[in-house]
């Protein structure tokens, strides 16, 4: 775990508001923790895919269908 | 947009697999700019969040609040 710098996770908050945005380090940590988590665990998927194709090698269209298809992002 | 490292995204996808997985690099930019997205997203209503609290400072309770109630990974 913790692949994903600080650095980046506050950059992506802080560009999602204007400039008057202050981010808390707890906020950023948390960012950064649960993109990692998703990107895992949509990883594990995108593997398997890979696989059960009969490749060793993950391709874009296997991130690309479990993001669209399997393991996806629903506003409540 | 592309605050997300390929570097960043490459080993997330490595991490969740064994060491013989092989990776494209569409797959690297695609989970790249998948997480930035959803991170985006996060941070837009994480923003709001504290903004309705009367807040200038995203807390680690927004993130959470959203990533569990709001915005959340649904798997298929």
């Amino acid at each position: 775990m913790r692949e994903i710098p600080k650095a980046v996770a506050e950059r992506i908050i802080r560009n999602a508001g204007n400039k008057s945005v202050r981010v808390s380090d707890g906020a950023v940590v948390k960012m950064a923790e649960w993109l990692e988590k998703v990107g895992t665990e949509i990883s594990k998927d995108a593997i398997d895919m890979a696989e059960h194709a009969g490749r060793k090698t993950v391709k874009e269209t296997d991130i690309e269908w479990v993001t669209e298809h399997s393991f996806t992002m629903v506003k409540r």
